[in-house]
Parts: C-alpha cells; sequence; structure tokens
C-alpha cells in the first residue's frame, strides 16, 4: 500500500495562541474559549477539527456535483456536535446538514454525492467515524 | 453524562474553497492542492486536522508546564504524518515532536505534561486514535 508523507510545525504564540504551518507556508491559527484561559483570537482545536470535517466531505460533494454537472449557485453545511464534559472531551455525535441551491438540482445527485463522499471518499470522516456516530441530511433549493 | 453542543456553518467560496464560522464569527478558511483542483489559497482540510492534534495536545501541555511552573520561553511541535494514497485517503500513523526551550526545564515535568495530555486531556487525539497510531517524542533546551 502506497502512502506519501506531510510535515507541518506549530508553534506557541504565547498563552494559548498557537500558529501551524505547511511546508508552502500556508497557515492556520488556534486559540482557546475565555473560560479554558484563552482569548478566543481563533478558532479552538475542536472548531477546528469539525469545520475539517465538513470540509473535507463538500470537497468531495461538491467535485462529485461538478462531475454530474449539477449547476449549484449556492452550497453550505450545518454542524451540530455534541461534546463531553468530562476529559477527553470528544465529540460524541456529528451532524452535518448539506444546503444545494441551483438549477434542476437532481435530489438523485446530491443524495449519492453526500453518501459516496462519507463512505468512500471523506478522509477526515474515514478517521473519525471509528470514534464519534456521524449522521447528515440535505436541503435543496431549486431556483 | 453531561455533554455540550457546538453549532458551526461552512460556506462554499467557488471552486474548493470554503470558510467555517463558529457563533462569535471566527473562523478557518480552506482549500485543496493544486494537484487537487485547488488553488492552494488556504491549508486543506487533512492539513487541518493534523494542525489541529498538535494544538489540541499543546493547549495541554503548555498549561500542566505552567502549573508546573516551568519557565519556557519557547515551544513549538513537528508534526510528521503518513497518509494512505488510496481512499479514504486518512492519515495512519503521526509522530509529535515537541521542543521545549527555557530556563532550568524539568524532564519529568516536560514528560508527565505530554504523557497526561496524550493519554487523558487532548479530545482531538481522543478521537484520532482509535484510527492512528499516534506517537510523540520531545527535546528540550535549556536556556
Amino acid at each position: 500500500m502506497m502512502s506519501s508523507i506531510k510535515k507541518m510545525v506549530l508553534a506557541w504564540q504565547g498563552n494559548f495562541r498557537f500558529v501551524a504551518r505547511n511546508e508552502k507556508g500556508l497557515s492556520v491559527d488556534f486559540d482557546a474559549p475565555v473560560p479554558n484561559g484563552g482569548e478566543e483570537a481563533a478558532l479552538s482545536p475542536m472548531e477546528n477539527v469539525l469545520a475539517s470535517l465538513a470540509a473535507c466531505s463538500s470537497y468531495h460533494v461538491v467535485s462529485i456535483l461538478r462531475k454530474k454537472r449539477q449547476e449549484f449557485s449556492d452550497y453550505s453545511v450545518e454542524m451540530t456536535a455534541d461534546r463531553r464534559d468530562e476529559p477527553p472531551r470528544v465529540f460524541t455525535r456529528i451532524h452535518l446538514k448539506y444546503f444545494v441551491r441551483g438549477k434542476k438540482i437532481s435530489e438523485e445527485a446530491v443524495k449519492s454525492a453526500i453518501k459516496l463522499s462519507e463512505e468512500k471518499y471523506c478522509s477526515v470522516g474515514g478517521m473519525l467515524k471509528s470514534a464519534v456516530e456521524i449522521t447528515s441530511s440535505y436541503e435543496i433549493s431549486q431556483e
């Protein structure tokens, strides 16, 4: 089985602020919520993971919808996550609700794009789903 | 068991660019690598997850080092991840190398901070470790 290697560096920026960079210099900032001693200058790591799940799945959903010639003008995902209050404060359940707006959007295409993304392609979901119950739904708005 | 709920929204920004926002308006951007059709305007979802693991663990490591009165002046983490080339393109192994620089840094304190973070507190690690082999090491530089 082939594999590739990814390298990144995280640097401390004072208090609970951190910045992570990849080899091309692209970066993401992190901070902690105020009740946890942070200043809320950026999303927390757990918020970033939740966002990454939606973004990863959406990359594949958008990619498949394009291949199926679906002309969407707007696309978004609402995420709702239940989080344990005791450490480790993991997500126990995540629901993703996909919104697709456009002309003559096929429900079948949306349904199968989401299914393919979640069951086969989305790598963030592929890592999380053994620990977190992930469900989804969708809403289509015809223009 | 108590739990809390987190809500976020991901919005499509054209091509493979997305932005995710929490309820306070804090956001993170995503893009895809050029070979995958993106423009590399931001980190990919998988890079964000890797960064989030290091940031989550570091929040706890830094927090514990402070409680143990360790006067560090610099702190960083190098991440190395092996990723499958076939879908789902999950990480199969992640190594975190922690770097702590400061005055009279106790190796015992660093070791136990990393252990507590990884085994008990870090919630991103708590979700990933059933799917990914996560290892770590550290290097201390005395000032």
